[in-house]
């Protein structure tokens, strides 16, 4: 990581991606601070074309409902897909909330036009790199701050991601990093002013 | 319910279903007690092929980790397709839990042979109904006392269903429940003993 990283802006309400060489880093840049950012991995080898970075499969490979610098994330094959190597927020990453999608706007939020989501900014991700997908896997929902409390309920609260406050991983095989500035500007955890905004992915190939 | 149930005995160790239409209820029933049953159902018709129970959409829909008695179950598409009608056990159903497969038993207990597991018996339940499954959905793992502690960890414990005791669901839509009593024989998970066991499905239709 000596060498000058290859940035992407991802804007905000939008997805992007970045393909990863196993050893290759990425960094998540939360460049103004308090942006959720769902993120996702898909391998690009192996037998099974829907196999993806499996949260379910992630919390149970450590007994944890939350990641830690030093753990490995494992697709739902248990191969370790991406090693979550340092972090420079308060270090609260949503693990459990599925993707938002138009529906849950509407549901939840009884929107009636169609609301951007992290599903359809998934889904455009994956058409633009010619990957199928079979359903939306619950992301590693980065700088969100949902938690359970009294071991049993959920409770959201603003992200508290500072600017430039960035999670750093490293592919541990060969895979499609995707993720969605998540478009959420209903209720606040994109930052106490619920304003979506811009991301930035750092790559920093092995090679 | 006041006619007599059609009874599915599920075996040790294997897969079961029933295909459900709405207004149906199934109650599945620990007939032994101790034992772990993962349930998944999938709907029979709809605009996705491969949409399903979700426990993470589940949770979010209640913003609990467990479900309660007159909770609605929804799928990836937020379509409610299960009501959890009644319970005689002590309550406690794991939502987190991955299924097992036969790389989980060598994984992290060493297996050197096959071991039957839950995602295999869910597989075969898919095929002999004719059902393409491109993933295995986190179960409802019923009966299974892995809880979160310290709001922070898992902890498994010996499952606390007496003999007989019955989760009853009714169908919201049309659709194939599927089951698979647990094969896990290492941990105790099924019962002090770790001994897997059979269990019941009775089917009541609504006519």
């Amino acid at each position: 990581m000596s060498t000058p990283p290859i940035v992407t802006t991802v804007k905000a309400r939008t997805g992007g991606s970045v393909a990863l060489k196993a050893g290759d880093h990425v960094s998540v840049v939360n460049v103004h601070g308090g942006q959720v950012v769902d993120s996702w991995a898909f391998p690009t080898s192996g037998e099974d074309p829907y196999e993806y970075m499996s949260m379910e499969h992630s919390r149970i490979h450590h007994y944890r409902l939350m990641f830690r610098p030093g753990d490995a994330l494992v697709t739902n094959r248990l191969r370790e897909i991406l090693t979550f190597v340092a972090d420079t927020s308060p270090g609260v990453h949503d693990t459990q909330c599925p993707a938002c999608c138009d529906r849950s706007y509407r549901l939840y939020y009884e929107t009636t036009d169609y609301h951007a989501n992290c599903s359809d900014n998934l889904r455009a991700v994956m058409k633009a790199n010619g990957r199928e997908l079979a359903h939306v896997p619950t992301p590693w929902n980065l700088f969100m701050h949902t938690v359970v409390e009294d071991n049993a309920v959920f409770k959201d609260y603003p992200s508290k991601a500072e600017p430039g406050a960035a999670v750093t991983l490293r592919a541990e095989i060969d895979c499609l990093f995707a993720v969605s500035a998540c478009p959420q500007d209903i209720i606040a955890i994109n930052g106490d002013d619920a304003v979506p905004r811009d991301i930035e992915l750092h790559h920093f190939p092995a090679a």
